[in-house]
């Protein structure tokens, strides 16, 4: 079965449309889980996170920084935390990769191979043959950077090239790759910029999942998330929360906490989804 | 001592303006260094290159995704790797990362604190704020991505923004944000692209350096190259070659004809320089 139809099925099944983002950061983590564990206290951490949650999502996303600046305990933790995930659940590596040719297939093979995540997210500015070799494993996805939650988005992202900004350039673009190639392609679009999310689902087609992160911490609009970014019924919108889930009690009932904030969300999206399809 | 000093410095001492990239592949490494060794034969790879070649280069590029792809134990390697070379020599971490600024912090932890680079290669994307956290690393420096090497890079590189390409805006942009931040920026240009070196030299200003890769394997012209990266003094041009070094021999020489193609790529470096300060 395909990525898309994977996503799919799961968020229909679990009527959720929330992607917990699993960026565990050790000076955040409760300290009655650190006693005595050291670093391996993020994959508990996240064990308990994902056991509190995993019915109420459509996948998780590892960001892989959080773990790369532990060092190589650090990816053994990544590793294992994929592990925990069940195999339901598809996995989306946050990892913003763009390389090469011969240099991406090696990045593809860590976040397929080695990792087993489900899809991964790119950067678009070294081009389509950077991207391909993500493309050629089947029933894997990559979800490509068009519009980025931070304000420094407007850097580059807004220059007008013709009669169109270059993220709307790459939004194009990715629709006729997906289009030419038959990939698996699917765009990241934050939830702090709504009216440039609805330029995007304006310009791709109805199939393509947009992954929408910013909402929570980085205080994006959650209905004008879900309304802009969704197709026009109300799915493939896929709204993902790191912080405000995870810490959403620093004490130790944070795995019940997390599940609380996790259902809210959910639900509060799910209401956002009904009126953008009606 | 500030990244550019050392940099230069160590370029000047050793009459050298080759990087030599650190890309070892265990399909291409020779049999009799394989046997009995596993993965740990990349590492034995890298540490007779380095010992073969440390007095003719100015820097050592480590590709991340290399050792990415073999998991946890190939960022053991990468570490050891790193520690192997001899501390005047900086190294450059070829990570081509670009993240909003809370992940771009864990990605420079990662480059500076646990691998101890020097230097890392980021991608310009997502604007100025998601190049910060690496410039608040005093000493060290942050190559941008501008014009890469590949086929692919004129899907957006080239693509006009008012009069000017993508490209020579980022060269602009890089320039301003250098002047204005005070930090050590660079930039990434192929040497596949000679007509685009010679531009984005003219743009930028004489202080700044430029890392060329694409000579060698991807059949970047070296000649052109060089005197169109290099400032009016003939420096602060990096030619980075991998493959063509790495793998000069797949015999049991390897390391010997490691040095002899360093050697003569750094003295038809050292020629085509004097042209252009001339």
């Amino acid at each position: 079965m395909s990525f898309s139809e994977r996503l799919l099925r799961i968020a229909r099944q679990q009527r959720s449309w929330l992607c917990v983002g699993l960026d565990p950061d050790l000076d955040q983590i409760p300290a009655a889980l650190k006693a005595g564990r050291g670093m391996r206290a993020m994959l508990e951490f996240n064990r308990q996170i994902i056991d509190a949650t995993h019915d109420l999502v459509c996948a998780y996303k590892l960001n892989s920084a959080f773990y790369e600046a532990l060092g190589p305990q650090g990816l053994e933790i990544l590793k294992e935390t994929r592990e925990h995930i069940p195999g339901e659940i598809p996995v989306i590596l946050d990892a913003k990769r763009g390389d090469i040719a011969n240099t991406a297939r090696k990045y593809a093979q860590a976040a397929f191979e080695v990792y087993e995540c489900d899809a991964v997210t790119v950067n678009p500015y070294l081009g389509f043959d950077s991207i391909e070799p993500f493309l050629s494993y089947r029933n894997h996805g990559l979800f490509l950077l068009c519009r980025t939650s931070n304000p420094g988005a407007r850097d580059l992202q807004d220059l007008k090239c013709g009669n169109q900004k270059l993220f709307e350039v790459v939004a194009r673009k990715s629709r006729d790759w997906k289009a030419q190639s038959g990939g698996e392609i699917g765009l990241v679009v934050g939830a702090t910029y709504p009216d440039e999310l609805r330029i995007v689902r304006e310009i791709v087609t109805e199939e393509m999942f947009i992954l929408v992160p910013g909402v929570g911490t980085q205080k994006g609009d959650l209905k004008k998330a879900v309304c802009s970014a969704a197709n026009s019924q109300g799915e493939r919108a896929i709204i993902s929360v790191s912080r405000g889930v995870l810490y959403a009690s620093n004490e130790e009932d944070f795995a019940q906490a997390a599940r609380r904030e996790a259902q809210r969300i959910r639900d509060e999206i799910h209401r956002y989804r009904k009126g953008s399809a009606s």
